[in-house]
């Protein structure tokens, strides 16, 4: 059973409506695992294989699957493009190049958009990914609906089958993920300060600086306190780091530890 | 000067204020190679490496840097994160776990929002990268400004190094970048037909279906025209496509080849 958890790591919790990845003539085992690997990453786990150059399964793929072998074990084998996407009904092929061919060319985003809406209404999506030294033929792109190119930096756009995976899994994940882009991560135990307690950490702090002459001129004190009270603000302080404030102000304001008698 | 061709290759056209990325304590070579090809997709080339296990220079990370090796060539290498990152302003740590640490936590896009705009105002900003079995410790953490966490499925949310670096420098990329999520590709001797085109066109194919009785009543001629357009005004013609289509309307409408006399 063990053997079954293994392969089922991963499985569960996929949401519906999610893309097919077919990788076309893949020549590495390493690379389709690879591929398999960061499409569960991004919860994909429909892999289809055409013509794998060593043939299938392929015990290269599962050493690199790290974990992701359960895709392996469903990925379906097909001996042509049309074969493979013949039960869908909207197909986009990835492509590095400009081909001479009057297409739409979208974008991951774009694309990851695309499946997202018409996947809603029901339809079954595919993604091609081409031979790792020659990528699709234009025969199988003329198959596609729409081609996808990942704009990258113009000096060095070749990416690696996996990579290219993983970018085009994870704008189709991306899609859907609703994490915000950014958050404030507070333990349980603690909360924002009030403002009433910032207003006492600010009272015990000015007060010291006054026992101690740290304001030149009572000219310059006013300045002085909002330029202080601007940065503490600015950090966003929990109840516990305003008490631990508290603390500090007093340690730093009592006597020295070589001046205690 | 072959070689110095290499290794320039992808090192021109690099945009300024791109965010130096620090792979601390890497273990593999590959990754390290791999890490820099997919920096250099992404139009970055400032590595910089804390205390590599295997040491540095490292001929596995040239080995797989698969034409990046530039970037190698100039990454440098230091004892410590506090030395690789002193003279950054601002400093994103990458982490797979939730940790017990009351920080911001950003999505890459969030980072890369924030890189593109402090470093418009002049701030030199470091993404971290931890060792590949235990990331970065609590110490180095802390280093950080701002934590980064890809969501992913849940599932299976481990990303090997090299993915993890593609998708921060994609994210980066991508926030600069304007290529449009949808795009037509039409070659540049041809463009979409005029409505006056289509107007000939639809007449054409009507009058050709007229001749062969296609419409089985008048009252239903209508509605099977307008069906009929609707599908060929939403395949966006070329004016070459027009063209092929009066031609295969005329084909087909003509005597069969068996039926010539």
């Amino acid at each position: 059973m063990a053997g079954t958890d293994r392969q089922l790591r991963g499985m569960s919790g996929l949401q519906e409506g999610a893309p097919v990845f077919v990788l076309v003539g893949p020549q590495l085992g390493e690379n389709i695992g690879t591929a398999a690997r960061a499409m569960l990453n991004c919860g994909l786990a429909d892999m289809r294989l055409v013509a794998p150059r060593d043939g299938w399964p392929n015990p290269d793929a599962i050493a690199a699957a790290s974990g992701a072998s359960a895709v392996l074990e469903r990925a379906s084998c097909f001996d042509s493009v049309a074969d493979a996407v013949a039960d869908c009904h909207r197909v986009f092929a990835t492509t590095a190049r400009t081909r001479d061919m009057d297409r739409v060319v979208m974008t991951p985003q774009g694309v990851a958009q695309e499946i997202r809406q018409v996947s809603a209404e029901g339809a079954r999506c595919a993604v091609l990914f081409g031979r790792e030294r020659t990528g699709l033929t234009n025969d199988e792109v003329v198959l596609a609906d729409t081609l996808v190119r990942v704009p990258l930096h113009p000096g060095f756009s070749s990416l690696n089958l996996a990579q290219a995976v993983l970018l085009l899994g994870y704008a189709w994940f991306q899609a859907g993920d609703e994490t915000p882009d950014t958050q404030r991560m507070i333990p349980a135990a603690r909360q924002r300060a009030t403002h009433a307690q910032m207003i006492g950490l600010f009272e015990h702090l000015e007060g010291a600086l006054d026992q101690r002459g740290f304001y030149k001129t009572e000219a310059l004190r006013p300045t002085m306190v909002r330029n202080i009270r601007n940065f503490l603000q600015r950090a966003d302080l929990t109840d516990q780091e305003v008490r631990t404030l508290h603390g500090i102000v007093t340690a730093l304001g009592g006597q020295r530890k070589d001046q205690l008698s």
